[in-house]
C-alpha cells in the first residue's frame, strides 16, 4: 500500500510529498520535529509532544502554523489512511520556503512548512529486544549546545547510530566533560540500591515526554529518583541500566562498553517502568 | 526570469525544484554543500570547492555521486541558463531519499541528492561594504565540534546572524574557551604591527577556500602569518580587522562589539588582500 503523507494541509502519496530545495529545512536544518507513539491505533502523550513542539518553536521564533485540533485532526486522518494499528506518526516544522537561500530568517508571515507520515510498527510494545536489553557504546557528545530544541539537525545521532552499529551493539550513549548526557535519541537512566538516576533537565538534553511520564510513574509507585549526572564508571556499576524514549518506550541496557551492567540480564525496576507506562499510556492514549 | 536549479539532473524552474520529505537532508540535515562565486561569468576558485566538497563526503562516508566534470558542466550550464555575470552557484549533496526515515545511513546504493542553482548578484566584487567595513558583536559558539566538515547544519550560524542584525550590526564572531572561532560564514583575521593572525585549521573551523588563497596571496606579497588563536581582546586592540569568505572576497571589520579595531577605518591590509584577491580569482577564474 502507498502511504498517505502530509504536506501543508494536502495528503499525498509518498512518492509526491516533496517541499522545495529552497525549504529552510533543507537547506539549514531550520526545524522541529516530534515523533508520536500509536497503540491500537491511538496516539500516546500527544498532548505532551504539542506542548514540547510548542516550546521548540517558540525557543527558535518560529511560528506555530497549526491549532492543537488541526494537528489533532492531521494525525488521527494519517492514522486512518494508513491503517496503523501499532506505530509512530512523525511531524517536522520548517521555518519554510522563502524563496531563496539567506542565512537570516525570511520575513514575517513566510508560511513554515509542515510535514507528517506515519511509519506501521507491528508489535511495537512488544520489542523482543526489551527482554534481552540493549548493548551500548559510549563516545564523545560533539552534537551543538541547545539539545533541549528538538532540531533535525540529527546527523551526529545518525553518526553515533552508525558507530554503534559497526561495533556490533545497538545504541551509544554520549559523554560530555566526563557525564552521559543522553543516547543518540533517548534519555539515559541507571538504578542503583533502588533508586533511579537520570540527568536533570537543562539544555544540554532533550526534555523527554517518556522520560516526564516514566519520572511521574516512578514517583507514584514510590521509587526513589534522583536527577543528577553520572558517569560511564557509575553506570556499569549500577545495577540496571535504561533508556527511554517516544518509541523505544522503557529499554533496559544490560551492558555499557563491554562491561555486564548488574546480573547482565534485564533488571525489575526497567521491567517494571515498562509495564507501568505502556498500561498507563494506553489507558490515556487518545 | 524564473530562475533554472537543477535537481539530480533535472533543469526545472525553480517552482518545481523539489526533493522528497523523506529525503536526508530535510529530515537528519544529512547532507553538506559549497558555494562557488561567479564574477564576469566565470567560476572563482571552482578547484578548491570541488577538493573540499570531495573531503566533506568523505569525513561522513558519503558517496560522491558526480564527477568533477560533472559539476563544471552543470556549473556552467546553471550560469549560462540564469545569465548570471556577477553571483553565486550554491551546491548541496544529501545522503539522498531512502524511502523512510532512520537514524542509520540508507543501504549502500542509495542515490545522493544534488541540488544546484544561482544566486544573481550584480557588482559582487564592489559591495559598498568593502569602503566601510562590518560592525560585529561577539557571541558564544554553541555549533557542533566538527565545524571542518561543511554541513547543512546552519542553525546557530542563522540564530547568530539574526542577533547581529537585531543589535544593528552586519555580522557575529563565535567564541569558545574564550577565543575565536570564526564568523557566522566566515574565517576571522586581525592584522597587529604588520602581521597577520588567524586561527589556524582544525576541528573547530571551516577550512576556507577563500582562506587558503588569501594567505597563499599574503605570503607571496611577503606578508607576515602567524596561524594561532585571538580574543575579543586582542582583536579590539589590533590595528586591523577581517573576515574572508567565498561572496563577501576579504571583508574588512571596523568594530567589534562596540569598540573601534585601529582608527575605526578600513585598514590598508584588508583593502589590498582585497584587491589581490580580486585581481588573482579573476585571472584564475575558470
Amino acid at each position: 500500500m502507498t502511504r498517505t503523507v502530509y504536506v501543508n494541509g494536502d495528503y499525498l502519496p509518498e512518492d509526491q510529498a516533496t517541499v522545495s530545495v529552497f525549504d529552510r529545512g533543507f537547506l539549514m536544518a531550520d526545524g522541529v520535529y516530534e515523533v508520536v507513539s500509536v497503540l491500537d491505533g491511538k496516539l500516546l502523550d500527544f498532548d505532551g509532544h504539542l506542548v514540547r513542539l510548542k516550546r521548540s518553536l517558540d525557543e527558535l521564533s518560529m511560528d506555530n502554523p497549526l491549532s492543537d485540533d488541526d494537528y489533532l485532526a492531521a494525525f488521527r486522518a494519517l492514522v486512518e489512511r494508513n491503517g496503523i494499528t501499532d506505530g509512530m506518526i512523525y511531524l517536522q516544522v520548517t521555518r519554510g520556503n522563502p524563496g531563496d537561500r539567506d542565512f537570516a530568517y525570511p520575513p514575517a508571515g513566510t508560511r513554515p512548512t509542515v510535514v507528517m507520515f506515519t511509519q506501521s510498527k507491528p508489535g511495537l510494545a512488544d520489542a523482543p529486544a526489551a527482554k534481552t536489553g540493549w548493548k551500548i557504546i559510549s563516545i564523545p557528545d560533539q552534537r551543538w549546545a541547545r539539545r533541549d530544541i528538538k532540531t533535525v539537525q540529527l546527523l551526529y545521532p545518525s553518526m553515533a547510530k552508525m558507530e554503534a552499529k559497526a561495533r556490533g551493539v545497538d545504541d551509544a550513549w554520549l559523554v560530555e566533560d566526563g557525564l552521559v548526557t543522553e543516547g543518540t535519541s533517548n534519555n539515559t537512566y541507571i538504578v542503583k540500591n533502588g533508586t533511579i538516576v537520570t540527568r536533570a533537565l537543562s539544555n544540554d538534553i532533550l526534555h523527554g515526554i517518556t522520560r516526564a511520564a516514566v519520572l511521574r510513574f516512578a514517583a507514584e509507585a514510590q521509587m526513589q529518583v534522583e536527577e543528577r549526572s553520572f558517569t560511564i564508571a557509575e553506570a556499569q556499576a549500577a545495577d540496571e541500566a535504561f533508556i527511554t524514549s517516544a518509541s523505544a518506550f522503557v529499554m533496559p541496557v544490560v551492558e555499557i562498553d563491554g562491561a555486564a551492567v548488574g546480573t547482565g540480564q534485564v533488571g525489575p525496576v526497567a521491567t517494571r517502568l515498562r509495564e507501568i507506562y505502556l498500561e498507563e499510556s494506553r489507558k490515556a492514549a487518545i
